[in-house]
């Protein structure tokens, strides 16, 4: 059984069950429990996204998220309780789960998770990918003043150790972060995630977990050509359609761009 | 139950299999009945291709063609047997089936089938799309003196009326026609399809059933725009990569071919 967190908004579920449906797909015969945190989902949109699940034979588990919970965070219009999510996932879900994988929904499987979801994480909190853009990494190790960890770490695919998180990640601490580098936090999960809980971070392999599908140049040069085209199709397991260009717009011209439609269009939207 | 007809040589098994796993993927919970018409594949690869549609709950029937049954037509070089057998398919096949689909292993199935399976074929011997390039159909028409016929049809998907075959399509005169112009023939079968037939082929519409990938500037500069890439992915059932160039090989750049390899993957090559 895979466990799969995914914490979004409405605006969110087509993209959401594209995403899924991509999961599915390239994990013939595997059992999914998906586990959606969530606060400004309507019920219909929650009993339609069970229908989806269940018609692919796997299972939703909604976990609404109350006004009360986050009563003594800081949350503005920037910051929103959504944040917290991710990194206080063990606060709500199953106590019995030792590991979620947590996917953004502007994400698309393109081959199988196994080896990924298998990843030992003992001794770490999470395991991760970075976006290597030298320059980005040392503005941003300057920015969070996480000198012990090497890189700036991407949120959108976060491997949970739910396990070690209850023992380690405490609301307080989170809350107390947020609150005192207020002015410096740009994407707040993701840069909690660096400045607290940078070095409890297993580095993962991007090319393979974490495709940022507008770099595809980069990655076939940094590789020496090895990761070209043929190589991504064959090997990468996650495409992420990062930015603001997203490939459900029909003005998107990444080369992926075709993939993902296709997909949407199997998925039923 | 849906019969494709399929006929080629070992080189092409790969390829046949992905345009077989685009067809089940993009017509869940449909059945086929896929026949291949063959001299030269040996018996394990039949075995095996056996096995491989099986895997998918679709059945293979393997009509065997030996060297006895053209030995009176002209087969040179550049005419192999291989050539009569989409238009003899009646020839070689149960006599209950009606209809079937031919379709070249260089194609790839992004949508459902079932209109252009059920389209009405009465009174036409088949229906085929014309890769509409006026000066090309212009040539054809006065090489192959078809000036009944409007366009010059693109043999790669051809919907059968076995029926009507079997009271009209005799083997002779095919084998009469093929040696009376055996200096003009280019490509052998689809000359001979619209040089002897061209007027009893039902014309279908290419950009949804015979979707040439090289020409996808042409086909959304003609419809003013309308047939860009999202109406492809959402409304083409069948893309075909006509040419030299074919999207298995590394080297491969149209657009189409990401798409491709993705499938190439799910097929297990």
């Amino acid at each position: 059984m895979y466990h799969i967190l995914v914490t979004l908004d409405s605006n969110y579920i087509p993209p959401l069950k594209v995403m899924l449906y991509s999961l599915f797909a390239n994990n013939p015969g595997k059992k999914f429990a998906i586990h959606l945190i969530y606060a400004h989902i309507t019920n219909e949109e929650i009993k339609d996204l069970k229908k989806y699940t269940d018609f692919f034979g796997q299972s939703l588990n909604a976990v609404y998220i109350g006004e009360e919970v986050f009563s003594d965070a800081l949350t503005t219009m920037h910051y929103t309780k959504a944040m917290y999510y991710r990194l206080l996932a063990h606060c709500f879900l199953p106590s019995d789960i030792e590991k979620i994988l947590y996917l953004d929904p502007d994400i698309l499987a393109i081959n199988p998770l196994d080896e990924l979801y298998n990843t030992d994480l003992t001794g770490y909190l999470f395991g991760a990918c970075a976006h290597n853009t030298p320059i980005v990494d040392y503005i941003n190790k300057i920015r969070l003043q996480s000198t012990e960890s090497e890189h700036y770490f991407n949120s959108g695919v976060l491997l949970i150790n739910l396990k070690q998180g209850r023992l380690e990640i405490k609301k307080e601490a989170i809350f107390n972060y947020v609150a005192e580098n207020e002015a410096l936090l740009i994407l707040p999960d993701q840069d909690v995630l660096n400045g607290l809980y940078g070095n409890r971070i297993l580095a993962l392999d991007d090319s393979l977990y974490n495709y940022d599908v507008r770099k595809s140049s980069s990655y076939a040069l940094i590789s020496g050509g090895a990761k070209k085209t043929d190589w991504v199709v064959k090997n990468t397991v996650f495409l992420h359609f990062c930015g603001k260009q997203k490939p459900w717009r029909s003005k998107y011209t990444n080369k992926f761009g075709l993939l993902y439609k296709h997909y949407q269009r199997l998925a039923g939207l």
